[in-house]
């Protein structure tokens, strides 16, 4: 399944896994590699010290290529970095802050570098800042995102029009029509966070597992727009937040109520009522599901992908060749 | 291009306008069903004597079929539903209400029906009422959203496993690799909303076009949530209803701000500064346009649809064509 994507990054299928905090450790990023498509380890929940034993225990576990989500605003970002250039680390996913700051120290390291974009606008900034690809996450996508509130439907095309750099779609991709849809508008690739976070080789604990596999339509939500907008799914902890803004609390109250470590409470602890849960919208597409091993949802995503794409071109080859005039 | 949906509505291209407050007037009804589509005049800004007469001047105007559009809890819902029935307009779109109440009226008139959703759950509700097609609108539609606000990209494919009917997908689409895109989520047909408000044929004020077309990437959110969420352009009225919402007004003191008719104010009368402007979206991919025609913005699509779908299919065609093995 070549393109751009699977070219730059050297993998079989152009699909990479999120590096997630408290979910993407070594295990779902070998596990990912392994399986055709490249694993990123979230080092947004880790120590330097914690990030290199991922990585090392990443490698002895895959022969492929990995790499690394550094979210920029993390204290520790320089060690991060340090510690991803000693250990020969391919590829760095970058985030939440400017493009320029790291771009050139990884690519002197010969280190390849995505960079995360909400923003057709922030997408040609990237261009400029020399990144070798662009991850366009929309609305969706779990966690943190955009002011803007684009969609992943409204975003890619932008983002196409706006960069000629390799593109990876991310937010509301769980299924291989969606795949083929986010190609469809020109994207080259695709990342996915909730179907990965949901695998049995996250990191994540299994109540968060089976409550997000248990969620609706519309039980995930966007807040702290007074703060760095943040969907959460609901649950003890999102009701306060709730309340909190419906009666118009402020950033510095917003503030005290998430406190430190709530997604830690959340994600891995395992105490869903009352720590933080950042999931995607698309985990609704997922309810009822077991489970799974990063092995099954890859092949279910490809087996999907290929069978939609069939559809269009079985569709497409019984058109009459000649185009309808318009009237 | 043939599809469910084309067959259903005797139409050409499985493209539908939607039938919008203040902009789906029978000029642009009639001209996009002249352009090969399915026009629909927007009855949820019409009393029962305006709605007849832009019925009998779209059927003057175009020999082809249309639609309404009846937002289903507008007081004079039951008499706007006589006129239609009295003029024999062959399709009607039903919204914000139960897909029960109109459907068998509807069809005992010989009218086909198609009803507005938000969600899978509400989709399959349809179908046991009996409807002829579902649109499943997503979070960036302009106007009125529903409560989940789940996305075009999460919504298609979930609708399209909840049921079987014919599916028009609605919500961030204006271009021709976004239908491509919502075709292989499994769509048979679009709706578009922002893409049509914009165009010559539009019977909103040049004020909103010109507004809407230089609008940016975030400059749509969604407010009233604590009453029925819509999708409001930024201006001085949106200002206004942002700084209430931030405060904790409650659900009383926001529908004093909205008052009666500011979407005709801001829509139609060109009062773009205080008045309500309800556009998708979407409507930052079209920046910098001209207020374009009907007719070439429906060239437009098609062209770029075939485009799109062509690059796939080229690409799918240089793939080795056994399938690659999972490592």
């Amino acid at each position: 399944m070549q393109s751009r994507i699977t070219d730059l990054f050297e993998i079989d299928f152009p699909i990479i896994s999120g590096g997630m905090v408290w979910c993407s450790g070594w295990e779902l990023a070998a596990a990912v590699s392994n399986a055709g498509g490249l694993g990123l380890i979230g080092a947004g929940s880790m120590t330097p010290e914690v990030l290199r034993e991922h990585i090392i225990k990443c490698r002895e576990k895959t022969p492929y290529n990995f790499g690394v989500n550094v979210p920029l605003m993390r204290p520790q970002a320089a060690e991060l970095m340090e510690v991803i250039a000693e250990q020969k680390v391919p590829i760095v996913f970058t985030s939440a802050g400017s493009p320029k700051k790291w771009t050139g120290w990884l690519h002197e390291h010969k280190i390849k570098v995505a960079h995360v974009v909400s923003s057709s606008a922030f997408a040609a900034k990237c261009e400029a800042a020399g990144v070798d690809a662009v991850v366009a996450e929309g609305f969706e996508a779990g966690g943190h995102n955009g002011k803007e509130e684009t969609t992943t439907m409204c975003l890619i095309p932008a983002v196409r029009r706006a960069t000629n750099l390799p593109l990876i779609a991310a937010g509301g991709i769980a299924t291989g029509s969606a795949m083929l849809a986010a190609e469809a508008m020109g994207a080259d690739g695709i990342q996915m966070g909730t179907l990965f976070a949901l695998t049995q080789e996250s990191s994540a604990h299994e109540n968060f597992k089976r409550l997000c596999l248990n969620l609706d339509e519309g039980d995930t939500k966007l807040y702290f727009r007074k703060l760095s907008p943040t969907r959460l799914a609901k649950n003890g902890f999102q009701a306060l937040v709730q309340e909190a803004e419906d009666r118009g609390a402020s950033g510095d109250e917003l503030l005290e109520l998430i406190g430190i470590g709530k997604t830690k409470v959340g994600i891995f602890d395992g105490d869903v009522e009352n720590g933080e849960i950042e999931i995607g919208q698309v985990t609704a597409l997922l309810k009822g599901r077991e489970i799974e091993t990063v092995a099954q949802v890859m092949e279910r995503i490809i087996d999907e992908y290929y069978y939609f794409r069939q559809d269009l071109i079985n569709q497409a080859m019984e058109e009459i060749p000649s185009r309808r005039t318009l009237r």
